[in-house]
């Protein structure tokens, strides 16, 4: 799934996820009465509002990007309606040749993590036969715990070819608070950086391991050395736009290959129609405005890749 | 929230929170048949099996112990129907007067703490009326991010009157190689734990915060220290029993009053007649055995609480 991505992203020249984080504020006001009206007023509603949102979107842009990324807490607020969403949106976007990296942030020990990866990534067993519960290509992962809780997640990656994208520097501005405290002189991040590539070694694709990072775009130098010490390691990148990450930052976080990063956008592109750069769309054409996004985004990115 | 889980230690004198983490190869032969002739060899018929073994252990321990901490991982492996069975695990706990401890293990940033947050705390907002997803009392969250990951939940506890357990020292054997690594000479989980206290002074109740920690009974030297540095914090226990915390290990994780702690034990109490002690049960009556065991490891604290 790693040279996958690896391939699609020089097949579509866009080292770009689209991250579907979608909140109601989004939705264009037709798009919810519609859900309302079929499903109600209720959480089964929004949760139906969410997903023809969604819809709408992957329909213009699936052939522009290599992946999308759904934030599961935008999904898991609606419960069990809106984990419904969550489901067929990563299926929709799996149908429409997208690889879904499911934005999960899990993370605990032993069998649990077993628990999780198999919901995510494996399969159960159950009466002799093989059944998914939600079936991304690559989650995300929390190191907090240490290796027991990320060795169960490896295995299953190997038996599934599937991958992880593991927190190792955040984007958000308190990210430092413990992610950047000094051991022996090193900060923490560094420290999960190279356990990160320890891991990746231990399921190798053709050029990158199947072990990926999370390294945010407001930390510009911090991604320079990141990449430098996990040189095999794919690298996803949030914070780009709405956070206050640049294009120009971006370039340290790819490999003299192009290659080694994933940029990803989540409002900036799913809600582009709500900023006055394309207002002009207007609400009904909510998905050619995040198209245009993802155009703009791609012609940004080139300035920082490939240079 | 805090009020009342300290009020129900007291009352029935058990610092005890049975982990509902439920595996099919607990499930005793007749409860998975009927759970397949009813609702399918399928995910749905594994769902059901699980509730329906949680709905035994419940009824036969909801007078003896004050809370349960089900372990979302477990029903998340399959899918929308285990999500379906975690909620119905939650609701009759909750009906039955237990506090619910989801055991979730969450962490992003800002508007997507706070959709975690209200997803399992809180209530969002449809049309005008409000509406639950999966409704815990409290939840367990990871810190690796930073108080922009941990302050959206805090709002939310404010609003609902509910709580967190913040991981600090977790059980597993690897914990230490990132929880235990020296800043300026002290381990990072002494500064996360400072941090937990800090966030906890928000929002506190009667005698403890509405911000507990989690610390693994599998360290108790590191209990003690943390107690001392997390004076008003109630701290959650894993890792007895099963994992090799003993009871006299635990007295250190108890304030003067008696309070401040809780202990976990998950299999050795849902799975008790799997075990030699407890095999004369026969899995007919595993219900029975789980009510025994939690019996016993009343019996085994009362060694450590109260000295």
């Amino acid at each position: 799934m790693v040279n996958k991505l690896a391939e699609r992203i020089q097949e579509l020249e866009a080292p770009i996820v689209v991250g579907l984080d979608p909140m109601l504020s989004y939705v264009p006001g037709n798009i919810i009465k519609e859900a309302y009206e079929s499903k109600g007023e209720n959480l089964e509603g929004a949760a139906e509002a969410i997903w023809q949102y969604n819809k709408g979107i992957i329909d213009a842009i699936y052939d522009l990007v290599p992946a999308v990324k759904p934030q599961i807490a935008m999904y898991e607020q609606f419960g069990i309606e809106g984990m419904k969403a969550y489901v067929k949106t990563l299926d929709y976007a799996k149908e429409k040749g997208l690889i879904v990296i499911g934005d999960v942030k899990r993370g605990d020990i032993g069998s649990t993590s077993t628990a999780y990866a198999t919901g995510h990534l494996g399969k159960t067993e159950i009466a002799g036969n093989e059944f998914r519960g939600f079936n991304e290509d690559f989650i995300t992962v929390n190191p907090y715990l240490g290796s027991d809780g990320i060795l169960p997640f490896i295995e299953v990656c190997k038996q599934e070819n599937k991958g992880l994208f593991i927190l190792v520097k955040t984007s958000n501005p308190s990210s430092g608070e413990f992610q950047d405290r000094l051991i022996d002189g090193r900060p923490l991040y560094e420290l999960v950086g190279e356990k990160v590539a320890e891991w990746g070694e231990l399921f190798m694709g053709s050029n990158y391991s199947y072990i990926g990072a999370v390294v945010g775009a407001t930390y510009p130098e911090i991604g320079k050395v990141l990449r430098k010490l996990m040189p095999k390691t794919f690298i996803l990148v949030p914070g780009y736009g709405a956070q206050g990450g640049k294009a120009e930052d971006l370039k340290h976080y790819f490999n003299k290959d192009g290659l080694g990063a994933i940029v990803n956008s989540s409002r900036g592109i799913i809600a582009a129609y709500k900023q006055p750069q394309y207002e002009s769309y207007g609400e009904l054409a909510y998905a050619d405005a995040s198209r245009q996004a993802v155009l703009d985004m791609k012609e940004d990115l080139m300035k920082a890749w490939k240079k």
